[in-house]
């Protein structure tokens, strides 16, 4: 019987979007471009410390990208990259599944 | 501004399918009803010890089921639940993103 192997990327990316918050985060930019304070107005029971966190994770996994505004005073904003964009479908597809079938 | 809630079953979802194996073992039953030396022999790599527990968890999530028929000697098969069959278009979906995506 031929032998199935899983991409390790299918795991990577599922437990990147299963870290608390993460999915949250990345709804959120789909509505576009938010600034911190603007993120964490709209989740509650998130700290400070852990948007920054999340956001460092999401950066760094190329699906977030921080945008600096050299204004005065500087403005920094966080938008979906082309990646963090695409993952529309598949988190759609998620979640009807997950709110049909998970207690 | 609203505030956004992500449903925990999404993230519990989520966190279900990152669990190491737990994609794959999904995938080949995806192929139909499976003894456990048929599933162990198609993926490599992974420990009877750990496909034990990993179907028992599949099993208590709703995602497998266990079939025991009383033949002799007792035959039983694994075969995904309808919740399990249904995980089919959002991991095609999210498959493509991942390979198309994650480094």
């Amino acid at each position: 019987m031929e032998q199935h192997h899983l991409c390790p990327k299918f795991e990577s990316a599922f437990q990147l979007l299963g870290k608390r918050w993460n999915g949250l985060i990345i709804r959120v930019l789909m509505t576009g471009p938010k600034r911190f304070r603007e993120i964490s107005a709209v989740i509650p029971n998130m700290s400070d410390k852990m948007l920054v966190e999340r956001l460092k994770q999401l950066e760094c996994e190329g699906v977030v990208k921080r945008e600096v505004y050299p204004e005065t005073p500087v403005r920094i904003e966080y938008v979906l990259t082309k990646k963090g964009q695409s993952l529309e479908p598949a988190m759609d597809a998620f979640q009807t599944w997950a709110e049909k079938w998970m207690n």
